[in-house]
């Protein structure tokens, strides 16, 4: 294996850092979840959710809309398919890593 | 779930660093390695694999014993046991939140 082919240096940062990791793994199996639900659901701060949303987003790994339920504001964060191709390349990759260790 | 009971709150960030995990896993089916051995297997400079050797031995989780063989300085790496049991609690909640991607 070539040194920039070493499972480690191929780990996506953008997807290991933890917080963005639960977020993907929270979108994963719904796709798309309204802001406040994704706080609630990860308990994070606001500000704390945005800042990574936003990496992820430059990252093109979520989309996030903003529009109205009735009058209240909502934000719906989407995981895209390119976040989903790279979260199952990011899974196949740690798995086996995690495998060496069994 | 309390806030510090959240799955990603949880990840031992001593183990999760992308270097570290490397070096944890090499280290996983064969408890010592040389210094030298691990710097090839995983193709890392001198610095960088003790700095992050460092963090490890911070942690309780390898010890790093120098010696020589013949004239040879020579430095092993063994992981501890509780760097095992970290390692073991690291693998297990990781595969919790990846297999909610699943």
């Amino acid at each position: 294996m070539k040194k920039d082919e070493q499972a480690h240096t191929l780990i996506d940062e953008t997807i290991h850092q933890r917080t963005r990791l639960a977020i993907m793994s929270t979108l994963a199996p719904v796709e798309s979840l309204d802001f406040n639900d994704l706080k609630a659901a990860l308990d994070l701060s606001d500000g704390n959710l945005s800042t990574h949303l936003s990496a992820l987003e430059r990252a093109g790994y979520v989309t996030i809309a903003k529009g109205f339920r009735g009058r209240k504001p909502r934000t719906t964060v989407t995981m895209s398919a390119k976040g989903r191709q790279a979260l199952k390349a990011y899974v196949d990759l740690l798995q086996s890593i995690l495998d060496k260790t069994r």
